[in-house]
């Protein structure tokens, strides 16, 4: 309630005229913050203040991609053109990339040719890849120079690089030969050289590299920022560490959605997202998902006769059914989230087939034990010896499928994480239906 | 293979004594991989290696928590204590919580005066707390320092701090009052005062904030480091950006296994956690969710007239339960990462329920308007009419459940995450079971 009243009299004073009062009132704000004071306040009076801020154009980088676009077409062409210059490299051409061909062709001539140039480098990287990530800017030193010149360079660069803290030595062609962290210059001499001084083993991704490849990477060696070069060695940007945390939240984020059997391809908003996008992400898969149904539907039907003659067969359908559902999900998600992070491989799918066999022979057997119980006290003893039995068969071939879907997608080039619980659920459902209803007609008289 | 080969060679030289030639072979590599390395390597040869490292407490704090473990077993104990002393604080107190009694106690009187009392005060903060992931190592600096002074202090420290690209200013009662990145110190002139430099509004976290509080202002904030501070507003640790990845990722994992109905609690690996550690964390979900199935199957029995009167009913049973279960799986799951991501509040749930509602409507009508075609085939008006009006009924319910459980567990005092798919299906397919029966039962004679 308190931030809503703040917004209310901020807002009055811009709408008053203001203006110095109420950029007083935000002086201290980070720009994560006056991004949301920004995405709050009415359009007007938000570009009112945006333009008055001392840094409007990395203010304007903290608002999210829609918002971008409605400031975007707000804003006179020569003021955003003045605003995307500033951004930093990253930033303007995710924001390039978001906007309709006609925005885009109106805006690139008002661009600086630098500008220019580096946006459509930029937007030429496939979405997904390390170049699609990468900022170009960062400051280089040549490997002959001294400490101090070093700090010069890098003192006269800081202004237009998104990090100080490394500088990337290259040679006269720019291949990337080295790196130097800004505390092995403090800690160094004066005079010492460049060359002798950093580290010769760089750490690097091609910019067709997956984005993932990239936060493993600053993940596992704890960097800073990444290089990214060509496929010759030419450094051609970096990608910083707090990119890098975006990517893998949103990573996470895109997985965990796939989990649900929601079709998720972009950063959205739950709160945000028009009702029909929400719906368009939802419905596919519901859908697809009737077909696995179906097949259970047809399981059944085959087996009529046998479901006819012992009705207490349908009272345990769906105990034994949702069990194998439950623990291939289960097998799947472990299987997925442990491919995400790189704690398993693709080769390592024998071994870990063998491992779940025998988990799932634990958790088959302690569930056989404690339906075989249920089925004694409703039924007889057959009753009992046949839920027991197809409890363990249902459990195993749950778990097997859960654990080998992921892999299998793969296989198909499909990705992994599309082993959703629901799509696990489907097809553990039809095979528990057959596996359950066979194993009754081989036991029970019908 | 060829990985494999080099491990094999690897080991043959320090068997044979050849530890020169071993370390020469290693020298350029990360403390990453290096630790891949002694993972790899037995035992006797590992130890072997990672005592000649140069910098073998880095490497150390690389392995693995049961990695860690088996070495500190295998190390003597002053050689252990000097190691651990060696390691970062944050790292070091990790270890030190994973032995057991025995092997504290016997650690603790090796170790220096220092190092024993930043364990012991480390150790106390409780699990998944700021304090737990904070590190002691940063750099303080006084208000009334000049920047040459200070860069004096930060030279000195540079070995024994995590970072050295931001100090902290504090008072004489180490309140902290201030921040100054070393980029701020290498723009400014030697004889400026810190306290004119410096940025006065830092943004801090408690020691007893939630870890998640710590990844969430790093990553808002784009910060290098998060300064930790008690109640009193001194100044006591701070968590670097690396560690908050780790424990972003951590989190990410934890969330992703519960949706799959996975006991997760700790950090694991698929690879190598024992089989009966599987089954433990797979064992007490697969059993609690049987009642789900108990209720499903107590409906179906209840209603056996129906069944036994229609029993293409029966055919259609799984794809109606089956899509409830699906819808609301999605639903939990966008509404679980929403709430983890910080995307969506607790109080946005009335608002996020309406919009639910009439995507739901949405989706339950695409879905009536197909079954009531298959049902239209396979039966007659009648059937294709309840088949239509349970499909809508089912996923509206569905929906509604799954948009609402987290919010109901996290009432419970317990763990949004915990709404997994699973456990939205059973109880989904049980309600789903009661709506098609049900309505079957009004428009069907039996």
């Amino acid at each position: 309630m308190r931030y809503n009243n703040f917004i209310f009299l901020l807002n009055d004073s811009i709408q008053n005229g203001h203006i110095q009062r109420a950029l007083e009132a935000v002086a201290t704000f980070q720009a994560a913050d006056l991004a949301d004071v920004l995405a709050q306040l009415p359009m007007k009076n938000s570009l009112t203040l945006l333009l008055a801020l001392p840094e409007r154009a990395y203010v304007f980088s903290y608002l999210s991609a829609e918002q971008q676009i409605d400031f975007s077409n707000a804003l006179p062409r020569a003021t955003l053109a003045e605003i995307i210059g500033e951004m930093p490299s990253d930033k303007r051409v995710d924001l390039y990339k978001h906007l309709d061909e006609q925005h885009q062709n109106a805006l690139l001539p008002a661009l600086a040719q630098a500008e220019r140039e580096d946006i459509r480098q930029l937007a030429a990287y496939v979405e997904g890849t390390a170049g699609a990530i990468m900022s170009s800017e960062y400051s280089t030193l040549k490997p002959e120079m001294t400490v101090a010149e070093a700090f010069k360079t890098i003192r006269l660069e800081a202004p237009d690089t998104e990090t100080i803290y490394l500088s990337y030595v290259v040679d006269d062609e720019r291949k990337l030969i080295g790196v130097v962290s800004l505390r092995e210059l403090i800690l160094a001499q004066e005079d010492q050289v460049i060359e002798n001084i950093m580290t010769k083993e760089v750490i690097s991704a091609k910019v067709t590299d997956d984005q993932l490849k990239v936060v493993k990477n600053i993940s596992r060696y704890d960097l800073l920022a990444l290089p990214i070069i060509t496929e010759n060695g030419e450094m051609v940007g970096i990608v910083t560490y707090d990119d890098a945390m975006d990517v893998a939240s949103e990573e996470a984020t895109e997985d965990f959605l796939k989990s649900g059997a929601v079709h998720a391809d972009s950063k959205f908003s739950l709160k945000s997202a028009p009702i029909m996008l929400l719906y368009r992400k939802r419905v596919f898969w519901l859908v697809f998902l009737v077909f696995g149904s179906l097949l259970s539907g047809i399981g059944i039907a085959h087996f009529e006769d046998i479901i006819a003659a012992h009705i207490v067969l349908v009272f345990f359908l769906p105990l034994l059914v949702g069990s194998g559902g439950n623990a291939g999900s289960q097998s799947a998600t472990l299987m997925v989230r442990a491919l995400a992070t790189g704690d398993v491989q693709f080769r390592d799918w024998f071994y870990l087939l063998g491992r779940e066999l025998l988990v799932a022979l634990c958790l088959g057997g302690t569930m056989a034990i404690a339906v075989s119980l249920l089925g004694y006290f409703r039924g007889d003893e057959m009753v009992s010896l046949v839920l027991a039995l197809s409890m363990l068969g249902i459990v195993l071939i749950g778990c097997l499928i859960g654990m080998s879907l992921p892999f299998v997608l793969n296989r198909m080039g499909l990705d992994p994480a599309s082993a959703s619980a629901p799509l696990v659920t489907s097809i553990c459902d039809a095979t528990g239906v057959l596996v359950y209803l066979f194993i009754a007609a081989q036991f029970l008289p019908i």
